[in-house]
């Protein structure tokens, strides 16, 4: 059985299915209806890079290094003078699953390192077409160079300058290439009946957002509107290929999102996260539940709808298992296999971790989700506009100095209150009983925890994307400055 | 042609259809997956008499009378302290459906006043069972009586005394007495072969929530859920046994609400209003814009979804248009004819009005929505931890004063900013072409408003619900206090 996720950036309330008032999502939410509707599904940070490396490995960010030892609390990701990436100990999903003779291609953004070590081909992918950073940009080829675009094991442009993105009017066709992509590939694996592993993970509701010709301005919602419509449209053309192509039976296929959506940027180049406190760079609700659909028509039922509690890491053990492989015994691996839930309809106990950075900063079990440590952001970034929780606030919880709870954790229940506005009291019967037990579930995790080396702590002008690999062929390989390593910045 | 309308405090996104977490709404998803889905539909006042008054005349509440004058932008119902109701001189539906051989009846709350000049039966509805005021208690008999319940024109008991409500454990057994009452009605209208309005308007969403033993502690979302719970359960059994009388096709039914959910009231005893601002008690989308499903077997597609701007006030027309029959021409009627949307797809050109009381706050056409007149509620009020917007908070907008904008209104654009977090600058040409096209709309609304007799501005404990009618038999007449009347007490 071949597998296939959709990764993107979007936010819980973003499709028709969970409720965005638009519902502009007929592909997507058609997928959901013909398969199983995650609801209690979530990312492993609030962040893009750790949560990409920990869909990957099935492993917490802590664990495989994704995190930064620079602050407390900080959320870190992968920008193009970081110096670390992916190590070469940590088992990817695509190198195990080439045991099973798969063929494994990551079309979008990797962003798990970009230097020539982290390589998505050196750590079990055949094929690659897309960027190793953010398509942030335009930058001038002297402080910065634009993000290089791979096919394989090369580049062949760079944003802004061979891969346009127009920033006034958001017009890219950047989806188009991706979805042409990821097409031609499943042909080409139905083809040779070779199974697959199809990593679509593409960028175009990450700010800054983009669209085709074709959509811009044909949502209610505006550029993102549009960006989501190529992106719902695109899937569906997808899911449709592998039906013609007669394949949709044995391919499972998985729709979610690396963090919440980014209230930053909003309106114009944000999502929603529905009913959910704050989103992207927050361990509440808003910045790491995501949406989530399973697909694979003959073996899921139709319109089913979970509450599982699930996490990116699940597609590690999922997919291997899908393989008939086992995971590693050797490390803690983090995921779940969801084919009982997704086949059975089987519940598994298990917790939800909400980490940011070196810190855990809460845990969902059942219903009940315990903060030890609330942050926003910090007062100075606040004071400059940047506001994750734009016009939400709820008092001594979305703090914007690190508030300690962990000898007196705040407890929500999620059920009742799944916007984190009403926090359960102290004195309450319900608290006792419900800590009691996450109590248990933090003591033990946090006893048997080997942390590994943080990979995210170093950053170097020099290492910057001057001259990856193939740009003297195209001419445009630049001149990077001297090395000097600083400790990265990460203010949030 | 039957109709059916049910009539709920339900908020915005209590729905599964509509995104709650827990989507515990089967039964209505199913309508909806078999009706058409309005996703911008509104109620024509934050609170629930105004609304009802709405819906069964066609008008706004500043037309038909249930409005307050004794304070600027305050809403107002009726509690059993008040003195007025419904006027003769309004045209009801079920009064005008009877010329076409309609059987009406109200299942539920009535709303529109209780003194027996206001009586359902003397304005056109032919069976009653339930209650005029909201189910409040329980009272002492001497300050104040209980709420009685009416079967037709007697009173047969009262609320806490013959209709048990265990306000601790939240047990009572009144929907499915209220589900009984509608399966009976629809088998003798089935059997008689009679055209029928059904006004299915049951209040076990509203404080103080309840809900029967079955279905209580059954919802992940507490007692509130258990509620919907029960009422979807009930939708699902009348549709079921319409489509099994084999009457479905011929009968229209609609499902909506009569104001947001009751934020105040959160987390056990209120709903939730999905991604948008506030509640119940004001004119953002939390407290206005409503679930609603239409459903018509064989003649309305399946899976339809229409951004028509809707309005309770359309059910009037609509159910009007069903049997055949025209709204009167001697008044202004704001209730639009839905049928061209729901059966041709059609897009009706209109704006919705937002009033608080005697005021217009804010006026939507299209995707943009502009605020005359911003306020939540008042210090005084906030002070005592009374809170519209619980955990939300817009700055200049979610405003604790009431604030003119009547020259530079607060505009707002619906489809990328649905929660009206982000006002749209004075200076863009978006501002001014949105606002020409809104002014025009609103100037023209005001140059040809006609307000009716504010009958919500008196209150008098005398007019309580002391002796109704047949209260002799059941030995429940109560002494009513001298008569004293005052100006009532509307702090919002």
């Amino acid at each position: 059985t071949s597998s296939g996720v959709f990764l993107l950036q979007m936010g819980w309330g973003d499709l028709g299915a969970f409720g965005e008032p638009s519902k502009e999502t007929p592909n997507l939410d058609q997928m959901a209806a013909e398969g199983m509707l995650f609801l209690d599904f979530y990312t492993a940070s609030p962040l893009c890079s750790p949560s990409r490396a920990a869909l990957l490995t099935g492993r917490l960010p802590v664990r495989n290094g994704f995190y930064t030892t620079n602050g407390h609390a900080r959320n870190a990701y992968t920008p193009q003078d970081i110096v670390g990436g992916i190590p070469d100990s940590e088992l990817l999903l695509p190198e195990l699953l080439k045991k099973a003779g798969y063929t494994n291609k990551i079309i979008g953004k990797w962003h798990l390192g970009h230097r020539p070590q982290f390589h998505p081909l050196r750590h079990g992918f055949d094929e690659w077409f897309g960027s190793p950073n953010c398509h942030f940009g335009p930058y001038d080829s002297t402080e910065r160079p634009n993000i290089p675009v791979y096919r394989d094991w090369e580049m062949v442009g760079r944003y802004y300058e061979d891969f346009k993105i127009d920033l006034k009017t958001g017009e890219a066709n950047l989806t188009q290439l991706y979805l042409q992509e990821a097409l031609d590939f499943i042909s080409k694996q139905q083809a040779s009946q070779q199974p697959f592993f199809l990593y679509w993970a593409i960028d175009a509701t990450h700010a800054p957002v983009y669209a085709s010709k074709q959509f811009l301005g044909t949502s209610q919602r505006g550029l993102y509107g549009d960006a989501v419509r190529e992106i719902d449209d695109s899937v569906g053309k997808i899911l449709k290929h592998l039906q013609q192509l007669g394949i949709s039976e044995n391919t499972f296929v998985f729709f979610t999102s690396d963090n919440g959506a980014a209230l930053i940027s909003a309106p114009r180049q944000g999502g929603s996260n529905g009913p959910f406190l704050c989103g992207k760079q927050t361990t509440f609700e808003g910045g790491m539940r995501e949406p989530a659909i399973a697909w694979w028509p003959g073996h899921i039922p139709a319109g089913g709808v979970s509450h599982q509690l699930g996490s990116v890491m699940d597609l590690f053990s999922t997919s291997l298992s899908l393989a008939g492989l086992q995971p590693p015994s050797d490390r803690q691996i983090d995921g779940i296999d969801l084919l009982p839930v997704i086949l059975q309809g089987k519940l598994i106990d298990r917790p939800i971790f909400y980490y940011r950075g070196n810190e855990l900063m809460a845990l969902r079990a059942g219903l009940y989700k315990a903060h030890y440590w609330t942050w926003s952001n910090s007062w100075e970034e606040h004071s400059k506009g940047i506001d994750f929780c734009p016009g939400q606030s709820v008092a001594g919880v979305t703090t914007h100095t690190q508030e300690e709870h962990t000898h007196l954790p705040l407890l929500f229940h999620l059920g009742r209150d799944p916007g984190e506005k009403y926090p359960i009291s102290f004195a309450s019967e319900e608290y006792q009983r419900a800590l009691e037990h996450i109590s248990g579930l933090v003591q033990q995790h946090k006893a048997t925890l080997v942390p590994g080396q943080p990979q995210l702590n170093v950053c170097d002008q020099a290492v910057m994307n001057w001259s990856p690999p193939g740009c003297e062929k195209l001419g445009k390989c630049l001149k990077a400055p001297e090395s000097d390593p600083k400790k990265c910045s990460w203010p949030h």
